[in-house]
Formats: C-alpha cells, sequence, structure tokens
C-alpha cells in the first residue's frame, strides 16, 4: 500500500465517523499505517469533519517526527504510536468519546460479554484501564495513556480484542486497516449501549456461556469461520 | 406465487431492516417460503444490504441443498429451514440483532404484556427461550438453535405469537410472509423498549389485565377482527 | 371553518404524525370538529400515512354515523365522538402509543409536573385514568375507553389540561384544532421522556413548587399571557 | 463587530439549534452583544426557526430598551441582560430546554465531572441554582433568574463554567460569541446524557481526578493549550 493510498484510506475512515454517528464535533481520530510500519497517517488536531481534506493528514514516521503536512498532528498522536509500536498486527486506529462506550470508561467498568453480539467481535470482557496516576497524568500524559493501555493488554492479544476502555475518558478500539479499525468502534458503541440496558433490565445478570462465546467468535474469526463469503 | 417474485419480496423485506433501524452492518436476514414450501429463498451471508440484489439471493430446498444462487446462504440458514419445517402457518422470517429486543435476550428474560401496543399483535409473553445446552452449542448450532425455538413453542400457536428471543443471543420473527415477519419484527423492537422502561419506572409493575389482552389481540386478529378497512 | 378547509387540516395534522416520530407504522389517529360541532372529521382505520389523502378521511356526525367518506372510520371513533360531546372547549383529538408517554400509561402512572416545560403547557399532573373494568373492555370498549377519559376528568379544565394517559394503553391529547392537539401531543412525549430519566437520576423527586408552575402556565395562557407576540 | 455582522451571526446560532437536536418547536433562544457591549441582539418570542429572518431579531440596549425590530424580544430577555451585564467576559448566551440537561434541572442537581469530556470545556462541576423564592418567582420573574444565576456563581469565573442548570427550569450557556455558547449548549447536552447513565451504571461513581480535570481543560485552554492549531 503506498502513501497516497494509505492517506484516501484514513480520510475515508475519519469521514465516516460522523457518518455512523460516533462524534460530536471534532472529539475523534483514526490513523492509520503502511505495511512497512514505517509511517503513519492520522488526522489533524481540531479540524472539522466537514472541511477535511486528503492533503490536511499528517504524515509521522513512528519516532512521532512528522514527515508530511502542514497541519498539527492529533494531540492523541503519542498514544496512537505507542499502539503501533506494541501491537504488531494492528493496522488502524481510531479514539472517540462515543457515549455508550464513554459511559463505561467513566464508570471506570469493563463490559462483560453478554450476548453473541459481543461475542462475534470481542473474545471476552472489553477491559477497562486503572486509573491513571498522577505522575502519569502530570507527564507525557498521551504516551502515558498509551502505555497504560499497553500494561492492560499484557498477555492478551490485542487481535481477538480490538478496543479498550481508558478510565474516566473513553474508548480506542482498532483493526487490520483504518476502516476495520472504525468498524470495531460501531460495534463497541453497539455493545456497549446494550450492556447497560441488560443491567438495568437484570443487575444480576451474568457473563455469557463460555462455550457459546467461543463458537460466535470462532465463526467469524480464524481458520475455521464460516460467516460471509470465502 | 412464483420463485422470482417470492425473490423480490425477500429481497425487498432484506432491505427494509436498515430503512426501520433494526440492523447495524450486515446483522440480519430475512426468508421466504413459496406456497407450496419446497423453496426457501434467504439473504446471503455477509453482504452489505447497500449492495444486495435480487440475483445475490439463495434458494434452497426444503433440505437445505442450494438450488440457485452464487453465494452461501446465510449462516442461520439451519435455524429457518427447521422453523419453516415444524411451524407450517408461517412464510416469512426475520433474525436481527435489533438492541431493545436483544437486551431482553442478554437478560433471558420474556417480555411480558404490559400494554395494548404489544397485545395488538402478540398473544401473551413473548417467550425467552432456555440456554443452550454446551452438546448443543459445540454440535449443530444453527439447527439446534431451531430445535430450542420450537421447543420452547410446544403448545403454543406460533400464528399468535409471532416471535421468540433466543437467550444471550437474540430475537427472531415470522410472518404470513416476508414483509409481515419484518412488521413485526419493528412492533417486537418498539414494545421492547417501552416494557424496559416500564420496568425501570415501576419494577413492580404486572402483566395486563387478560380480558384486555384478548380485546386487542382479536380486534386485530381472526374472524371478528374491526381494525382496518374490509 | 367549511367541511373542505377541515379535512385539509385534519389531513395535514394526521401527516405531522409521522414527521414528529410519534408513531410506528398506522398507530395513530387525529380528528377535528367544525365550529357548529355538527361534524367530525377522523382518519380512516389501518390505512398507512404515506397514501392517505384527504378523500380518505372520514366524516360522521356526532352520532357516529359516516356522512362522507368511502372507508371505515379509525376503530377508535367511538372515544373521539364521547370526548367532542363532553369537552366543549376543544376541537381536535390525537391518539398515538408514542412511546414515552405510553411507558407512564403501561406504569398505569400519572406523569407529574417536575419543571417548567411541563407547566408551559399542563396545569398539573397529567392525570393517568384507572384500570379498565371488564364489564367495559368486553362492552362498547372503545366508547367507554372515553367514558373513562370523561370520569378522570370530573372537575378538572379539560382546557387547562390538553391530555390523558388511558391505563395500559396509550396518550390522548386535545386542543384547540387539530394541529394543536398534535403540538401538544408533541409536549407530552417530550415531558413524558423527561419526567422518566428525572425519576432514574433522582427518584424523591418532588413535585415542582405550585408558584413556578402558576407563573409558567399563566405565561403562555389566559388574558395574561406574555409569551409570544400579541 | 457591526450590528449587521452581529445580526447575522445571532440568526445563524439560533438556526443552529434545531440543527443539534436541541430544541422542540420555539423552545430556544441565542442572544449575542457587541464589541462594545451597548446593544443586544436576541431571538424574538415564540417565532419559530423555520421562518425566522434576520429582520426578525430584535436590537435592546442594555438596559432592556429596543432599539431596533418590530417583534417582543424572547420573554427571557430580562435573564440574558443581567447575566451580560454581571459576566464581563461572555459574547453570546443560549436557553434551551434540550433534554438530557433539563433532567439535571428537575432533579435539581449539579452535574458532576465524571470524564475528560466534561473537563474539556467545563471546569468542575456544572452547577444547579437553588430553588427560586416565591417572592421571587412572583416578581420581575426572568430578572430574577438572572439574579439567581449570578448569585450562583459569586466566586467562580463564568469563562471556566460556561453553563448553568437553573432549578426545576432548564440550562442556559454562554461563550465568546452566539455561536461558541451554542457549542457550549451541544457540549453540555452531551454530558449531561453520559452522566444519566454513568450513574444508572454506578450509583457509587465519585469524582473525576482533580489533576486529569485539569490536564483536559489546561489543554484546551489558556496559554498553555495545544489541542487544535495554532
Amino acid at each position: 500500500m503506498n502513501l497516497k493510498y494509505l492517506k484516501e484510506a484514513v480520510l475515508e475512515a475519519n469521514l465516516s465517523l460522523p457518518k455512523y454517528g460516533l462524534v460530536t464535533f471534532t472529539w475523534g481520530n483514526v490513523s492509520g499505517i503502511d505495511a512497512n510500519r514505517e509511517r503513519m497517517v492520522i488526522k489533524p488536531s481540531g479540524v472539522p469533519y466537514e472541511s477535511l481534506k486528503s492533503d490536511d493528514l499528517v504524515v509521522l514516521d513512528l519516532k512521532g517526527k512528522v514527515v508530511e503536512g502542514q497541519l498539527r498532528p492529533s494531540s492523541d498522536t503519542p498514544t496512537h504510536l505507542a499502539l503501533y509500536q506494541s501491537f504488531s498486527g494492528i493496522g488502524g486506529i481510531v479514539h472517540t468519546h462515543s457515549p455508550w462506550a464513554t459511559v463505561w470508561a467513566q464508570a471506570g467498568r469493563s463490559i462483560p460479554a453478554l450476548g453473541t453480539t459481543h461475542a462475534d467481535y470481542f473474545y471476552g470482557d472489553i477491559p477497562c484501564t486503572r486509573p491513571m496516576s498522577e505522575e502519569s497524568i502530570k507527564g507525557d500524559y498521551e504516551l502515558e495513556t498509551g502505555k497504560m493501555i499497553i500494561e492492560t493488554f499484557d498477555g492478551r492479544d490485542p487481535r481477538t480484542m480490538p478496543g479498550v476502555l481508558v478510565h474516566s475518558h473513553a474508548p480506542f478500539t482498532w483493526g487490520t486497516d483504518a476502516y476495520d479499525a472504525v468498524h470495531n468502534a460501531v460495534v463497541l458503541e453497539e455493545v456497549a449501549k446494550m450492556a447497560i440496558y441488560t443491567f438495568a433490565l437484570k443487575p444480576e445478570v451474568s457473563f455469557m456461556n463460555q462455550t457459546l462465546l467461543d463458537r460466535h467468535f470462532l465463526r467469524k474469526h480464524g481458520t475455521n469461520a464460516y460467516y460471509g463469503q470465502k
């Protein structure tokens, strides 16, 4: 994938955020990384989606140096970079303050798997990070956010759990590319909404059957998947 | 009804799912059966609604053999087939993960009849199945889903109760044809939403008066119906 | 107001129900009465809004005899007629199953006045009727619904309380004409929604200050009103 | 900024209220003040947004005398004037009955800061006023509303807390100009919604970390802000 194509893909993914109702104003950003993992393309900071153009996107190397683009990159850039460096299997990242997922982040709670909609995409609880320490907040805050997410995934495979809730903040999702990351952001929002109402209707609801979770996740993912077309 | 007409009807019914807000991405499918109950038409698996065309639909015989169409049928095909074989009075089936009904399925609760909106379409509680056994999940899962629904309707008439909640999963609805099944899916979603908020407002709410339930259901259904035009 | 004009007004009011999101399918109807209170115009039963035309509307005398129109009037016609006969100050009536108001009806609870939005239109609690008796349900059900509403308003002025919740059923609203009745139906829905969430947030919330209720209602209604243009 | 430009800006801000889903019917108004703080432009009372034109707007001096325009100004005009006189740093004011914020006002509760979305715009709890006294309600009600808001901000800087909930009523927000005030009204609504659901999910949720609140607010505001473009 060349850089021009990547920029178009990241632009389209960014523009799909308001289309799917995931963002208010400029509260969200999507990035993508090239196949060689040498260049990241990300939305510029604070630019409205209505006027966003391909040339506004910012291209950085993996150390965070801007190599193309006139605008400042998203203020969340260090978080994106940290995730790409640590999660080798992902090609796109989304950050939004989509309301249903953000409610779980504000409550500081992981989203338990309660049904097959969840199981089709997220292989277990969608984790919420611990609260960030005073030192980290006062330090290189956005980088520390990335580190905290990575710590949360210690021992877990980010490819089977394509999202996280940052405590008192909001979600990040990822995927094989920018568009897949947006797809997972949409699913997370739907799953988060249904889980809130399931708890309202039945506060003592328990985690879904593990065998059912396996069946649905593996029906869509991995070598024995049989959902969709060949 | 010839097969060409049936395919057009099933296409239109599938396309109405996103129009009514019942589906996210490809999370839903509609099927229809011909008058002789020899052919079932169903959506192909994982194909987006925006690009769905009549020729993409898959035609199967009642044993599940594909007799027309190049694409894989919906992964839920064995569930649809089982229902048509057992419920002789139905001509169309819908499966979605529509959020309000799915919340009840995730909670593992039947939806009690709380008002006349419910009573106009569903003659009593809308049942939720039991949880599926480990063996069934590991076995022919989609067929077992159908069998579990049929077991839930033992002694009940599916024509007066055109829907079910599959435990930890989501709803199925049916009707006289594909479009009627979609109609009932829309009603189920509305009834499920109102029931959730009724319980939130009054946790001790009781089932509606049986005489009122009878009056409303029979006002719209059966030989003495007087709603609508002759 | 001649009959032709009344029919146009009632048509427009009916068509505004889906526009304001108050109805699913055909679940609602609007009627209007002429200035001499001799003719009522109402929606035909079960006809979709998309295809509704002025000539489809049904004109009845106040005894319920159809004097114009080829279609059956709404099955709720006897309720509308009873209200016009008893509430001399009203010129239009709306019945819908709008979800937020219907939730209160299903819970069997009146909506208490909790804020100035409510007070601007409804001068006190919006009452919910008692449950209907077995005899009334089995009898002339729609007429009995009207009688029960009238009983609920014994000693109250329907002009200062332009709506009611029918127990286990749904709301009726009214107004000076068909359009004003729709306006009040929209307000009722908004007020019902906000009251549900206010109780969720603060279960012990109390009725708003009576002086504030008076101030807001009388700011918009009566001889000393000063809201809007002269 | 000349008066013609101010009127256009206030018109556009008013028209954006329905666009953002903040108003039902005419339940909202926006005003703006000129740079010399000699003229306030405000929506006329009870005029629908669909037909609102620049010439309908009312221009007043700061004592409340109409100096331009044929229509009555919003009935809330004395509240707006009082705020401009007391809050020297603000250039635009919005009043709506947007539902999520109104729920908090009806519950009589301040909205605690629960996450970074809140912290990005509101530097601490969004305060709810005390209930208004009987004397004030019966007196110059709209002016008293303004005085009560000012009393609530005693010792607080309205520039870092651009909104308030009026007890049993609804929100006011403000900003550097009319459009910025609308922007803050949109954010308030989103924050109010997420806080309601956060409490539903976790009733014992506590105020967010103060250091995190500082970090986010100051990332967007003040001399060290680094969000957006230079």
